[in-house]
């Protein structure tokens, strides 16, 4: 199945734009994980098990996994995540950013090894650092394009000729990256008037959104101005304001709400 | 030992600017490999042995190990490097670009997990992506500055204020992320006339240059421009040009030529 009808799939099973990131603190798990043999893996799957059907997708985090030399855990948890409920997408966060042979190796991780529908990517090096990641057709790359962060201007406001880095991104993902419909781009929530203008560079690209809640962007606004004109092209990722809401009835409260909050129409 | 004075030490006891990136393709190993137990392993020992006395850093690249699932190979292979070679910095050629704890989390691996002394980091998130890997004063950060690949303009020319991304990333880490000197730049050897830019901007940071041979640059021409005041502040990579060079003589016939290529005073 093509990315985007995945992507499409997804939406419409799930009723939800919410994505869940996995990102495993081990010192904030509760207790009881502590004594599992495997404590993130058994963590990611409680989660898995407990927010599923309210997700469109997961975003399991790589640096999470790799501090702990997780990797098989990462392996487990997306196969889990696909046994148990298909019609999510795995988005793999790892903003991998290399060129050529080196980028296709990177692909090879993502998407053999680790078996994700996508992995977040830094443009900063180029064309030659996007490309390799857009050859299949069933596999996608989440390009940065506004991130959330305090320090996100320093760069990504330069001017590229005419135009801001982010807006160029945005362009270059509208107008060339996307020839196999499997580009998504991340734009923070917490800029919301750039969030605007990347949607109207890049009418047709799905957005994966970070920094509603804590980061202090707007559900509500993010629906209003992100989504495309068909109303669908959000994925909204939230990740620790979940995952360590409390006990399961809290984490599963949190993450109805989060759902509820994204689920204008 | 504080980052720069190991850096320091590579150089006068190696006498050599010269890095091998260690960047195994099984498909190009010779064939006595393939009945090793864990090839990659085997392989990157062979050429440790080859040719340590003749480098002052070893990169292993991260993600020729990771498509492979890999990563206790690269553990231990930077082990085996401490243990026969320990005059050379070993630079972790990953590319990280995350923030905030994201970013903590890739410096332990990094750091604690693969022990490595530096990391490459992709600073196109901003400080917040910069940061985090600074922290610690015997390890480092080498920063994407200007890369050697085709598209590499299209981004790091924009216009950050009055000068390209590429300068005012050169003349941050000399102001501002350097407190702890252990700040390098990734500079490559392609554009010769844009590494004479960044030294000037940045006079006292070391840079690692990719970019020597294959893709075009002078050995000859980086050194003269490249080099600091002092004479050093140079980290030269070589991966594939020497790995795969041929038999046993022939890799080592290969280090030791650009070893010779880069020993200009």
């Amino acid at each position: 199945m093509k990315f985007l009808a995945k992507l499409a799939r997804s939406w419409s099973e799930s009723g939800s734009r919410l994505c869940v990131g996995l990102d495993p603190l081990p010192e904030r798990f509760p207790a009881r994980f502590a004594t599992e043999q495997r404590p993130i893996l058994a963590f990611n799957t409680h989660i898995v098990d407990l927010v599923g059907d309210l997700t469109c997708a997961f975003k399991p985090q790589a640096a999470h996994h790799a501090a702990h030399a997780a990797e098989r855990d990462l392996e487990d948890t997306i196969a889990y995540i696909r046994a148990r409920h298909p019609h999510a997408i795995v988005i793999l966060d790892a903003k991998r950013g290399d060129i050529g042979s080196t980028a296709a190796l990177y692909a090879r991780e993502a998407f053999d090894r680790y078996d994700a529908d996508a992995v977040t990517v830094n443009p900063f090096i180029g064309d030659d650092s996007v490309f390799p990641f857009l050859d299949r057709p069933d596999r996608g790359a989440v390009v940065l394009c506004r991130t959330s962060n305090p320090d996100a201007d320093r760069f990504q406001d330069a001017m590229a000729g005419e135009e801001p880095v982010y807006l160029s991104i945005a362009r270059r993902a509208e107008t060339t990256w996307n020839q196999n419909e499997n580009v998504m781009l991340v734009v923070g929530a917490t800029k919301i008037d750039d969030m605007a203008r990347v949607r109207a560079f890049a009418p047709s690209i799905p957005f994966l959104v970070p920094g509603v809640g804590e980061q202090g962007g707007s559900a509500a606004e993010v629906v209003r101005v992100g989504r495309r004109e068909d109303g669908e092209g959000l994925v909204v990722s939230a990740s620790r304001s979940i995952l360590y809401a409390g006990d399961d009835d809290a984490i599963r409260a949190a993450a109805v709400g989060a759902r509820r909050e994204l689920s204008a129409p």
